[in-house]
């Protein structure tokens, strides 16, 4: 076997009895879009469905890094395994990380029983990357009781993580009018449970009244909804764990009722049909490249025909 | 004929000669994806390419709408016909209005050389909807001759109106640091005209020179690139402005030399593109109510399948 083939089979063995470095390679071969990329997931496939999956989405500055760490502190305490995938390029587990190159999660460097990744967000602004729900199949073959998938929130990468995960924390810091502003614009729909963290500083006891008041005029009181809790959290004490992880616990068990599979199923949806879409649009051509979709442009510019049409054509070429 | 019939040459004829009534119409038409839709793209292709479109962006706060107002001004100085997409929803001019409904551009709406329209924008936050290139399109064949398309600078939008418009104007304010760490994050490479908006502020030279110095470590200082101004204007008082039209007559000129070819080229081919994979995701089924990609993603989930294998499936039915 040359040194450029990969033992897919092995790999996924050594994974899954718990090997770092068969995950890190496996995350890396995910990640590098390998030619071997659809035998591992392939492979991976019967292991999968076992790990939760809790995404982290906040503005820059409410301690999204120190309240992963805590969290995984947490979940530890109770035996779990957990993942950590950190899409965020101010993250400090920046640079293609697992266990230990230049993370500041000390507390967990040494801990077998974690895994630490960051992903690169690959052009989008703080979105998540095109290989996330890959590397968590890696995660959840690998054995993780929990994956925490940590995001900046801008732009669409809350509405992306609220797909992502199974449940979605919202991190809020007091006194941001951005953290509110962005809450009216799209968070207050995505978040299974909001957390005001730095709950020490002025002004938190005000910015979970005012949070509560937001979910309160949404369409979120029917009875047998889920309504969001917002907790209080000081993350770099660890203050407020035990009630954040109770209320996981319980979106858990209220997920469990259906709407855990409902979730997944979408999610899995997405991501066939994103892979799908992927493959099509490779086949049309990527521009510049893809004389058929080039030369349509051109005639569109001249006036000469319209873009429907031309899409008309360029899709009857497939 | 009925009621829900349109009569498209009518309206794209009507729109040809002035009437802000067709053109309202043949955008309403656009936007809501009206089956005569397609229609409408092939009347308006022999009359497109007239109208130059200059996009505008900024973060929240920096004055969009203020200078927009400002440049339909001086683009009017010059007798030039100008019409206004506002894909912003936080601009004043929000709520579907065409010439004087709920706008605040109080000094043009009584123009009828000068064509307003907001547009929503649809899922993204901040994004360009779907139909802003169709609605373009209306605009140009209507003998608009210069487009301004204003979009708040959040997440990806940036990029997004970099690929519509034929000279990208980003727009900031002094002492904002948001402003200079999103002109880190990507408005540098999409930026052709920098301007420092509210320039009677503290602060305002600083930045123009904190913009220029970025600028300087780009990689645009090779000869023959085009290397983007950094200007000062107070939009509501219309300081600034006649210099601020030179810069973007400059880039004009610059642009004449192939670039503006190019440039329309790639937006028409990524327009024919998006157009094709939407048709295809269509065919492929909205999940939900197609049922193969349903059953493909209940397959995923059980393990019994993995995505890039029911993505081969899912492509090959098409």
């Amino acid at each position: 076997m040359s040194r450029r083939e990969v033992d897919v089979p092995s790999l996924v063995e050594q994974a899954r009895a718990g090997s770092p470095r068969a995950v890190a390679r496996l995350i890396t071969l995910v990640e590098n879009d390998h030619p071997a990329l659809r035998e591992v997931m392939a492979a991976l496939a019967p292991h999968s469905g076992h790990a939760y999956v809790v995404g982290l989405t906040g503005s820059p500055g409410v301690g999204k890094s120190t309240s992963t760490s805590m969290l995984v502190s947490g979940l530890r305490g109770r035996g779990l395994r957990v993942g950590v995938l950190a899409v965020d390029p101010s993250s400090p587990f920046s640079g293609g990380a697992l266990l230990g190159d230049r993370i500041r999660m000390t507390d967990h460097v040494l801990d077998p029983e974690v895994y630490i990744r960051s992903m690169a967000s690959r052009g989008h602004l703080g979105g998540l990357s095109w290989s996330t729900p890959q590397a968590l199949r890696v995660l959840d073959a690998a054995g993780c009781d929990v994956v925490l998938v940590e995001t900046v929130g801008v732009g669409q990468s809350e509405v992306e993580i609220a797909g992502l995960a199974d449940t979605t924390l919202v991190l809020l810091a007091p006194g941001m009018g951005d953290g509110v502003q962005a809450a009216k614009a799209g968070i207050l729909e995505v978040g299974d449970v909001f957390v005001v963290n730095k709950a020490d500083r002025d002004g938190a006891d005000s910015t979970v009244r005012e949070i509560r008041h937001m979910i309160s005029l949404g369409d979120r009181t029917e009875p047998g909804l889920w309504r969001p809790p917002v907790l209080k959290t000081v993350a770099d004490r660890h203050e407020g764990l035990d009630e954040l992880l109770e209320a996981l616990d319980k979106h858990r068990e209220w997920m469990a009722d259906g709407e855990l599979h409902r979730r997944r199923v979408r999610r899995a949806g997405a991501e066939i049909e994103a892979i799908a879409v992927a493959q099509l649009r490779e086949r049309m051509g990527v521009l510049g490249h893809g004389k058929d979709l080039e030369t349509a442009a051109e005639q569109v510019v001249a006036g000469d025909t319209d873009p429907y049409a031309a899409a008309d054509e360029v899709v009857s070429a497939l």
